[in-house]
């Protein structure tokens, strides 16, 4: 048998170890978590709206059943983030719209054109949310990370995605390229997008980079960056979008 | 106490007395239920659609979410439909493609120009939808009429649209009149599409006339669409919308 400390990479200590009462009485973590709670709801309300435009471009009603039930989900995830931040005391608007602009902007910058880039970004959007959501989830007291990991739960209903982008590159292999080049740029923009929120927002950047409680340091945020990446570069090689 | 038969109406005979495995022995009831479904679940797929878009005529996060909440309702709706035609053994598709075309005429002739007209169209839908699920349900089977009913049961998502309006016509009077329009233009909209169908239809048509098994008759279906749209009429003065 292996104790708790060690299946887990990072023990419950610090933060980790704290319920929301006792970890929210440090101003700036409250702050933090506001921050992420927002950004996550933003992100997810905004993953709604683009994904039931994405549906438009179904070439069938059973591809766009598909994206519209992904589109419902991303809903029920923004409600569940809203009604957290009403229940610790915030307006939930208010910690939502610093993330608008940044997240308004990536989906500006990557409208798909057709459905199959619509497909591929339902795939690797879901799957960035689903990496960041585990990767902050460690840096959480217990019932905020909770919260972040039922959500986490619930999502994966892009894996539809995965076996029709497949069929569409083995039937014309040349679509590969050009979707390997539209998954390089949704991350790049992806990237640019979440460095600007870490520049802009003091609170969420100094919990990511560990500042608060447990020892993460500048080069720690870099490194998750760099895991998402990675995550992200192998799923696209299995897809056959090598890049 | 009174007998079933003295609160209803309508007592359950005929159609609504047996259940679908006996009432589907009748091939043209059969076909009736399938168009029926194929119709409401094309229905919902298209509100899901419209109020996903229409939402982003909202001025601030919180209308926004309000909206998104109601096309996240019709999703499920949607689903539930679907699911019911395939468990009785019928492709969704087939049987929601005869229903593409008048939706989506509807909605291409309504689209709101300003989240107003978006609010208003989403209470006459919604309430329109409610009123035509009730009629039908009576000429159903006791299966099929149990799913009608627990649809209808989560409809009504709208009411936050009532007082939003409201308090619009208050503040500037002028609106109600244009509004007044805009309403009596979804209406007529609505039953010009729907005249279509019936007219296409044949199945579906002859039951909502009680051709299969019940006693209405073709003026029956002329008292239902006239009995949805004096509903119609009501709400609109109740909210300050006389026309």
């Amino acid at each position: 048998m292996q104790t708790p400390d060690e299946t887990n990479a990072t023990p419950a200590t610090g933060i980790a170890a704290r319920d929301w009462a006792t970890a929210a009485a440090d101003p700036q973590y409250r702050a933090a978590v506001v921050d992420l709670l927002g950004a996550l709801a933003y992100g997810e309300l905004a993953a709604f709206e683009r994904l039931a435009e994405d549906a438009k471009l179904a070439p069938t009603l059973a591809d766009k059943a598909e994206l519209a039930k992904m589109a419902s989900a991303e809903f029920g995830h923004f409600e569940r983030l809203r009604d957290r931040l009403a229940e610790v005391g915030e307006e939930p608007t208010a910690a939502m719209e610093p993330f608008a602009a940044a997240l308004d902007g990536f989906h500006r910058q990557t409208a798909p054109s057709d459905w199959l880039e619509g497909l591929v970004k339902a795939y690797v959007g879901d799957s960035i949310a689903s990496d960041f959501y585990r990767e902050v989830a460690a840096r959480l007291d217990s019932d905020t990370r909770s919260l972040v990991l039922a959500v986490l739960d619930d999502t994966g209903h892009a894996s539809f995605a995965v076996e029709k982008v497949r069929a569409a590159i083995e039937a014309e292999p040349r679509v590969g390229g050009r979707l390997a080049l539209w998954a390089r740029r949704l991350m790049g923009e992806a990237l640019s997008q979440a460095q600007r929120v870490v520049a802009e927002r003091d609170a969420l950047s100094t919990m990511l980079v560990g500042g608060v409680a447990d020892g993460f340091d500048l080069a720690e945020v870099g490194r998750m960056f760099t895991r998402i990446t990675e995550a992200h570069t192998k799923r696209m090689s299995a897809l056959g979008l090598a890049s």
